[in-house]
């Protein structure tokens, strides 16, 4: 599926392009909130996504999460990005895993003046329900099959979980469906006109990543059709979004490891191999 | 480690104990929502505590989960307990997904006269988070730990899953731990004076499970010392959750099937045994 070889290259350790631009504009290290992040991971971009759209302020560290430096240790037990530190705190206090701080950032959000969040309002329990079983299902189907389908080796595994991760995007496109006609709620960018989501921001990084780390190693293509394209049009072009994506080489550099499965290539990679649920 | 042999029992179909008593209290169709559950099943107790303890009112469908009766179909697209319907809207309206239900019933709660829930108030978003890291690890390793161990066959294969379902619970205790000390909030029944969690409500079926169908099966016994045998006790007699339990026959029974691993015992054993995520 790929005439491509192992190059031998490594991860980024610095954005490149708007993710730049970003990161610059937020290098202030007296900010109430450091985000522990490194440049190509889609589980950071998660957090650093809730951060735009919900205008709190943060200061960005980039660190190199396999080399797990002692201050991403200490918010983050297992060494994972991303991970906030609360600075200001005696003791010191932290958030880690990507759900978590999401929801972190949108309680801190929902008493603050901008008041944005990425569900419904809560007197209308039956929208939200119906925006979390989309996200319920990113977290549970899509980012694992996604990891399935990059790290495939043999011709036979490469279809399989190339069919899968495709079955994976359809069951989402279901349950777009289901509360596109559910609910009159404007959560969720697959409406024309809709606002970004918690199904949203969970799923974005990798329905981006399957437009440049799957399409180039693994020859991946969305469904035909308009609706999808549009959807993944909405959202990569969103603001909060775009500018927290990186140039499309850093991606490509960065995932090689994982396109041809190195041995220890990341927690992430070695639960995926061991048939292990994500850590 | 256990000298008991496959007897072919299989699963009970109707509640016993307490449990029978509270779904015979909910008997009535024309309730506004529909739970459709499993006696033995501790996803559906999940959603039967978080009903008892935020005083929503509900009628108990009980139905065999491996048969998928067409109206469990009609709410639960993989056929999986539990599901709730919600009865008087035309187009009929479904929540599935055992995490998603409990968020639903709580936003309902948040906008009765009840105002109970299962988190601190938004205002305090640390201790929520504190709380959520928890859930996060029930979901993520408890859960398919449990799973692993009580499907584990060969001595080996029962040593380490038996130690890794141990750490998981060690893992949670530091987490349990980690909240008391950076937060002064009342939730978690971890604090002698607490009040139920989400974390409480998403662990305590496998933790309640595994004073039974693990010990059965595994010879399982919780670590030594007071306070976490003072936690368990806090959970399967706080009222919500007795409520909601069978008699320890039933569960000894119901779980022969996956402590033998017999063959398609169900989608979760399956899941466990091909590596995969849970369905």
């Amino acid at each position: 599926m790929s005439d491509k070889a192992d190059s031998g290259k490594s991860y980024h350790l610095k954005c490149t392009g708007a993710a730049l631009e970003t990161a610059n504009a937020h290098s202030d290290p007296t900010a109430n909130i450091t985000l522990f992040g490194s440049c190509f991971c889609p589980f950071v971009q998660r957090a650093w996504v809730a951060f735009e759209y919900l205008g709190i302020d943060y200061y960005v560290n980039e660190v190199d999460p396999y080399k797990k430096p002692a201050e991403l240790l200490q918010v983050s037990p297992k060494g994972l990005v991303p991970g906030l530190k609360l600075n200001n705190y005696h003791p010191p206090r932290s958030v880690n895993e990507s759900t978590v701080i999401i929801e972190f950032l949108e309680d801190i959000a929902a008493t603050t003046t901008t008041k944005k969040g990425f569900l419904p309002p809560v007197t209308d329990p039956y929208a939200r329900a119906l925006i979390r079983l989309q996200a319920d299902h990113v977290n549970r189907s899509l980012v694992p099959a996604f990891y399935r389908f990059l790290q495939s080796q043999d011709e036979e595994k490469q279809i399989s979980s190339g069919k899968e991760f495709l079955e994976s995007i359809e069951g989402l496109v279901k349950l777009f469906e289901r509360a596109e006609q559910g609910s009159d709620s404007k959560f969720g960018l697959w409406r024309e006109d809709g606002e970004l989501s918690l199904a949203d921001v969970m799923a974005g990084p990798w329905i981006f990543r399957a437009t440049n780390a799957l399409e180039y190693y693994k020859g991946f293509k969305y469904p035909p059709g308009p609706k999808f394209q549009a959807y993944v049009n909405r959202l990569v072009s969103h603001p909060a979004f775009a500018k927290t994506c990186s140039t499309r080489e850093l991606y490509i550099d960065s995932y090689e490891r994982y396109a041809y499965n190195r041995p220890n290539t990341s927690q992430v990679a070695n639960a995926i191999n061991s048939g292990r649920g994500l850590p």
